[in-house]
């Protein structure tokens, strides 16, 4: 699907903010990007937080974001709470809440900045995530009872890791696809921030049962402002320990560099 | 150096807090943990909130702490004051912020509880990493002028990683080393805090001058309470872009066990 720059995009429309004044800025949390009914995409709900905290900075970039998910979020109207913590040269730290019926929902801190204007040497040994070609990727298996957050991305997903939502869990903690918006919005650094929560947890292929594994803390790195195009994404766990276990993603832009890193740490029941 | 339990050790000493009332704590920087002159460890710093937030919240353990450092923290009086968000039956999610000179000089957001409450899976195809025997290790080499840091610490660093320091840097951002307490303090989950932070940049040895490595953000995941003796910290580097990296440390304890996974976002220059 093709689209004009001046129609407002379902990621641009359901992570809205509008400012109240004094740092405060009003948002409607929108169902459709629900994992499970009544529980928002982390990943979605800090875009929210972070575009409050790009409009009271004024800087172009979240460069790191960590949230915290003090309670599950209601669908409706919430308000964010934003401070400025200190506002340096470069760059900024802030952070903010996220508060439905007076209660705290999502904390984030991050720091904010321009990244053209970082610049450094660059080395690293790190290759490019192995993905099969788009063409081979599967999309939503059929029988799958998905969740709303799936109608809001285009979906070419590894098929060797499909197996758990069949009920045959590859038994590798592994999770990886090409992703883009549905409607056709293109990445930047602010929704890599949603980006990096939007595939199924990886540990779900190393699981016997398919299990709730609900995050204790999310963080990403943006490291350098997406192309336009498909965004490979690659999460993995290599940790599973007595229920507690990191996700590590990777997110590639569509001309080979490195444009996010991410990690939560969830839990797992038994 | 065998120690009685009633002796009160370094790390103790330099990260107690004295409650003032109200969430308020008092401290003492030390600056026998400073990396530089006039600036202190960034894991000796997250390690003072985290006393203060375990003292607020009742909990046994930080399970994850996020660090962000929006002013270098002078040695002397200092205040934290201390904020619970969201208690649970299991988990608490509370933040910190450490003041002197009426100005901020450490964030931290995290997540605390008792980690014999949180149970479930294992798995995982993670394998312990190597590290040269301790006897084939190495203290602070000759000849390097070390900082007031490593003094803390006794140190059984991998040879391969020590090259930087002579000029000779391995091209591999890895730092690897053994580590304990130099007055025999044995480790426990709030030390771990400082242990992974505890060794030079792993750049250092991808990069062709020593440089000053700032951290915009770090995160502590605490995975398992570690068992008396030494501790097994590797670090590494896999992606280094226009001068932004990660770097991603594992701490392994006496028994074998993953203790600690770490993850800053830090800069350096060229």
């Amino acid at each position: 699907m093709t689209r004009t720059s001046d129609e407002v995009t379902e990621f641009d429309r359901h992570t809205a903010v509008t400012s109240l004044g004094d740092g405060r800025y009003r948002t409607e949390v929108d169902p459709g990007w629900d994992v499970i009914g009544g529980a928002p995409n982390g990943g979605y709900l800090m875009a929210i937080l972070v575009r409050a905290l790009l409009e009271e900075t004024g800087a172009p970039d979240p460069i790191s974001v960590t949230g915290h998910f003090p309670a599950r979020t209601p669908a409706g109207e919430a308000e964010v709470t934003t401070e400025v913590v200190h506002a340096g040269k470069r760059l900024t730290i802030a952070r903010a809440v996220l508060v439905s019926d007076e209660r705290p929902r999502v904390l984030l801190t991050g720091v904010f900045g321009d990244l053209d204007e970082v610049h450094g040497p660059s080395g690293g040994e790190a290759q490019e995530p192995a993905l099969p070609p788009r063409e081979e990727c599967v999309s939503i298996p059929d029988g799958m009872d998905a969740p709303p957050i799936t109608d809001r991305f285009d979906l070419g997903i590894d098929p060797s890791c499909i197996g758990w939502a069949l009920g045959q869990p590859s038994g590798e903690a592994y999770a990886g696809a090409w992703l883009r918006f549905a409607d056709g919005r293109e990445p930047d650094t602010l929704s890599l921030v949603t980006y990096a929560d939007a595939m199924f947890p990886a540990v779900l292929n190393a699981v016997p049962e398919p299990s709730w594994v609900p995050t204790l803390e999310m963080t990403v790195h943006v490291r350098d402002r997406p192309s336009p195009g498909w965004l490979k994404t690659v999460f993995t766990t290599r940790h599973l320990d007595d229920g507690r276990l990191e996700e590590d993603g990777e997110i590639w832009d569509s001309e080979g560099r490195l444009v996010a890193l991410s990690r939560q740490y969830a839990l797992v029941r038994g």
